[in-house]
Parts: C-alpha cells; sequence; structure tokens
C-alpha cells in the first residue's frame, strides 16, 4: 500500500543545505539576522520528524522543544535533537510552556481536528504558532484562531512551504511582471492513492473530511497564488468509489471550479485515488507556467512558455523555517502570505465545496 | 488577431507523405488494396483546402469533385486539383450528384448548421457521406442523419482525424494492453483565442453555439476515446468574459465534468479565450499518459509513465482518408469508431452540456 508518507518521499530530496535563492528579499538590520527563532514541535509523527530534520540546516529557527503524548518518542527526540528535560511538555501540561522563557513559537503538527483547540491554548501560553495546513476543519474554527492570536498579540502563521518555493515564486514574479499577460485559467490536480484505510486522515472526527483537507488544499491555495486572486465563486462535484474505504463525510474525489473577479477560472482535482498527479497549469493571455511535480517535497519541477526552470532544489520546510523566523522576529513580509487570515481564506472556500457538492450549486465567495 | 486557421497551422506540419504506422491493421483482400476512393469535397473553405491538399497523398481516396456555392472557387480548385466540369456542383443542384458514377463520397465540410440537410441530400443521392465535426448542432438532428444514411444504404462518417493519429493510438494500445491499469481520470484542455468576430463560428445560427461546438468537442470525444468508456452523467459550468463578441448562446468559456461507468471522471475546459491549451492527460491506477498538442494538425507530442513516445508525424487528413476508404470500400474496423453513432453520441454529450449549464444540475446520459 501506497502511504502519504512513502508518496511523498517519492519527492523527497537529500536533507541537504542549498543555497536559497531569497526572491523576497528585503533590507534586515544587521542585528536581526542573529536572532533565532527557538522553536518547540507539537506532534513527533512523520511531517514533524521531516520539519525537525530540516531545521538542522536553518539558520534563523532552532528546535529547542518538543509536545508529545508519547513518552517514548520524547526520549527518542531529546537524543536525537538534543532536546532539554525542562523544554518537553504533553498535551495536559503544555500550557505551562508560558512559564518557559527560551520558547519562542510552537509549530502544532497534529490532526487537523485538534489543530483549533491546540493553537488557543499556545496563544494563550503567549507563544508565536505556526499550525500545519489545513489550520482547522472548517472556517469558523480558522477564525477563532485567528481572533485568539490576535487578542494574545502572538504570530500565527500556516505552513504553508510552497509560498518560499523558488520554481513557484519565479512563475509568481512572472505572473506579476505581466510576462503572462491577463491570467484567463489555472488547473490544480491534486491528489495520492491513500493506503491504510486505519489512518487519522480517513477518519471524520480527526481530519475533519477527507482528500479536500488534506491534499485537494494544496490546488486551494495554489489556485489563489498561482492567479494572484480570491476566487468569488465556487462549483463542485463529488465522486465516490469506495465508500467502505471513505466513509460518510470523508471525500474520496472532488471537483471543483472558481471564478476569479478578473474573469479568470480554474478548474481542480482533489483525489485520494490516484498517483501521477500534483499539476499546477496557469495559462495567461500572453504566456504559461507549469509545474509538475507542483507542491511535492521535490525536486519540483517547472517550466513557463520561455522554457523549463532551473531553479536549483532547496529543503522546503528549511527554507519555509528560516523565512517564517524572519516573518516573526523581523516583521519581513512574503510574496505570499502565510499568516493566519491566508489559512482562514482557504478554509471559507473549503467550506464552500463542501456546500457546493452538497447543495449542487454555484456558492458565492467573499474572502 | 489570431483566427482560428493561424492557431492550427502553429501545428501543422508541412504536407508530406510520411509511412503510416498502421496499428489498426487489419487483414484486406489483395484486391480492394486497388479500389480508390473518388471523393467530392463540399464547401471550399480553410479546411476544405487542407483536406484537399492532404488528398495528394491519399493512396485510397482521390479529390474528383466539388461542390460550392462561389463559381470562382471552383474555377480555381479545377485546376489546381484537376477536376473535370462535370463533377462540379453548386448548393442548388447537387442533387444531381446521384446520376454520376464517377463520385463515390462527398466530404461535408460547411457551417456546423448546414450539415444535416447537405448531409441528407447526399445521402438521398445515393453516395457515402463523410461529415466534419461536430456532425450537427444538436443531438436530434444527428440522430435524423444517421436515420437517412442507413435507409439510404449509405456510410455516414464523421472527420473524427485523430483516431487514426498513432500516438493517440498508442496510449490507446496501452491503455487497453491493461498498461495503465484502472483508468480514473482524464483531463482535457480544448481552446484558442479566436480572432474575427464576424466569422461563421461566432454565429450562432450557423455554429449552434460557441466555443463547444468548435473546439470543445476535442475534448468531448477525447473523454470518450482516451477513457475508453462513453460518460454517464455530466456537470457543465460556463463564464463569459466578452457578451459582445460571444452573443447569447454562443458560449465563451465552458469548464465541464463527466462520469464513467467504471468509476474513472473527467475534468476538461473548452473555451474561445485562450491558447497554449490542447493538453490531454489520462491517469490510470499503475500509468498515465499525456498529449500537448493533443489534437492540433501536429505534429502531436505525447508520453507515457513509460517515456516519450516517438512515432513520426503523419499527416492526420491524409491517413484519415487512406482509412476512411479502406472503411467505406473495404468495411474495415477502426479501433476507434468514427460513425454517425459516433459522432451522435458526440452531439448528445453537448446537448447534456448546455443543459447541465442552463440548470445548474448534474445530467445523466444513456448513450
Amino acid at each position: 500500500m501506497t502511504t502519504r508518507r512513502s508518496f511523498i518521499q517519492k519527492f523527497a530530496a537529500p536533507l541537504l543545505a542549498v543555497p536559497f535563492v531569497n526572491t523576497a528579499t528585503e533590507c534586515k538590520a544587521a542585528d536581526s539576522q542573529d536572532k533565532i527563532l527557538r522553536v518547540a514541535i507539537m506532534g513527533l509523527g512523520g511531517y514533524g520528524n521531516r520539519v525537525a530534520e530540516a531545521m538542522k540546516d536553518s539558520k534563523r529557527a532552532k528546535l529547542v522543544g518538543v509536545i508529545s503524548g508519547t513518552p517514548s518518542k520524547i526520549k527518542d527526540w531529546q537524543s536525537r535533537f538534543n532536546i532539554q528535560e525542562k523544554n518537553c511538555y504533553n498535551y495536559e501540561n503544555f500550557d505551562n510552556i508560558k512559564n518557559n522563557p527560551d520558547i519562542d513559537a510552537v509549530y502544532v503538527i497534529t490532526p487537523n481536528a485538534l489543530h483549533k483547540d491546540q493553537t488557543i491554548r499556545v496563544a494563550r501560553a503567549g507563544k508565536h504558532v505556526i499550525c500545519e495546513k489545513p489550520m482547522a476543519t472548517n472556517a469558523k474554527d480558522a477564525q477563532e484562531m485567528v481572533d485568539a492570536c490576535n487578542k494574545a498579540g502572538v504570530k500565527l502563521l500556516i505552513g504553508y512551504r510552497m509560498h518560499f518555493e523558488p520554481k513557484t515564486l519565479e512563475i509568481i514574479r512572472q505572473r506579476n511582471a505581466g510576462d503572462m499577460g491577463k491570467i484567463l485559467f489555472f488547473q490544480g490536480l491534486s491528489g495520492f492513492r491513500i493506503g491504510d484505510p486505519r489512518q487519522w486522515r480517513l477518519n471524520k472526527e480527526l481530519a475533519g473530511g477527507g482528500a479536500m483537507m488534506d491534499i485537494g488544499i494544496y490546488s486551494v491555495n495554489g489556485a489563489r497564488y498561482m492567479v494572484g486572486e480570491d476566487p468569488i465563486w465556487v462549483t463542485a462535484q463529488e465522486t465516490k468509489t469506495d465508500p467502505v474505504k471513505f466513509k460518510e463525510g470523508v471525500d474520496e474525489t472532488i471537483t471543483f471550479q472558481f471564478g476569479f473577479p478578473g474573469g479568470a477560472i480554474a478548474s481542480c482535482l482533489s483525489t485520494y485515488s490516484q498517483n501521477n498527479l500534483d499539476k499546477f497549469f496557469l495559462n495567461g493571455e500572453k504566456g504559461f507556467g507549469e509545474l509538475w511535480p507542483a507542491t511535492g517535497y521535490g525536486p519540483i519541477k517547472g517550466r513557463t512558455n520561455k522554457g523549463e526552470l532551473d531553479h536549483p532544489h532547496v529543503t522546503h520546510q528549511t527554507v519555509q523555517m528560516d523565512e517564517m523566523a524572519a516573518i516573526i522576529l523581523d516583521n519581513k513580509k512574503p510574496v505570499v502570505p502565510v499568516d493566519g487570515v491566508e489559512g482562514l481564506k482557504d478554509m471559507k472556500i473549503v467550506d464552500a465545496i463542501y456546500e457546493a457538492v452538497k447543495t449542487g450549486k454555484r456558492v458565492a465567495l467573499k474572502l
């Protein structure tokens, strides 16, 4: 069986530090360069492990703490990442992190349905939050998270690693420079064939949905950063070939379409039953951009009407953590936002997609 | 402005005779090889001209007659293609073709809305009909055409040149051999930016619709020959950015989706406002096939999960006419049908797409 992990590992590159071509460079005060974001990871699963390994090469972010319900995992991580006992928490006591001056931010990498309460608790503990996507299982919860972080005066960032990926940014740069003319169409095909039927991603209570929450979200978010606008309407159609594996409320396959204020449209696919996807195609009056694979761990492959993109591969999570450290510590503005409001917009769209599936009607969006 | 002709000429190859790798070869009686299909072309416009040029290299089909309402065009064609006076007709007198023993078939290459009456008249004159696609402007008319040809005992073929294209056939061969496993998804993006607003393709009375009739039909038909099944439902969404150019009943852009009996789905785009499209993508459990360009005049470019397809380019219309001669004269069965019922199925789907656009609902199909 192909698990999500084995799927994405197909694209995973060796965790080497590769110089990052920062297309979003802004002036930074020299002193801020010295500041390091000290991070605790909450949820020590497969993706948490990947982020932790990638952070070894980060110049601006350092893994200093862990939060887990499994003592043996904490022990393992302590030895592997040299984490002090005083920076280890479980899900009962992690509110005490507010008394820990050695932790600046918590990266929440737990099942989707847990993000809301955990993010709010971290915010109340006065720490910045980086939350894996989808940030919640619906827009209402996402709004509460944004509000809680605002109230607590902490930053909330969502784990949008593609917003820092060089080939993606190059296509956005060409689009913004007008090289593609008016943008007319985006196509996003996001999916993989999911394995183990017992995993939390197929449990409505923990995942909040199915493929849309886990992998369709890449096309939802990708449509926005590739077109450079927020959609104003959505239509969507669901198909299910395996109702045993994909139970009530767990979507297997959804096709969905967006309309944008400038007249562009998007046509996307979200599925848990196909490999060979992960394709983005952006079409404008004067040119196009293609990414395939578009959102895997890399290497990303891309081309435009001008030819192949040859930017070197970077470890997405390393760059993401460097950039997020700069956003949190230096107030750096990324080319494509990664804040809680960005995540909230995606959740509003996902809500609308599910509504469009249910009603069969075009759903208007105001983001 | 980009016209349809200049668009497709981007892909047009020199009209050279290239050996055709016939993947649909069947045993033929030696004597039938000697028979030649003697063809008259009705409608001496841009595409008629292309077919006539391509027929110069056909081993089995020969242009011997013309039907046109423009005497100067007839004169021009007579000299260019060495056509006898007795084989020249206009739209008033072409029923007399029934008394002409030197013409076997008429290739109808006129505006869509004229196909029905012209096809029925040719059938009544006892000649085989090759009709350009779309064969009509709706399924009712298409059915009448099929019925009339059956009644007259003549063959009715639709100008589906891609059904004979080597790279397309190779993907179909791999699919049929099981190399791609169960077929799960087809994506077809068909469109170009249409130029002159006064052309008949933008006139509802002559075209029967807009982009869907002219270029979307490639994704409609392509979905069927790529998946290898007929769809059982359709949903569709229309967008229009230029209601002056694309008047009531003339569709600019439609996204549409199909469901197939085996569980596969299709997600397609039909548009008159974008270039850089003409992309087909077929995805199965074990492999994929991609064509880009998929339906232009060539060269077609294709690849599967096994690598690039390197079949030599053929002039589609030359191969089509050779193969259609064999179908008509030798009762050859093509890998993908090109008969009137095949065209009728596409018209039923187009009807359903327009209905789905109008009602916003999923429309069930029985083909």
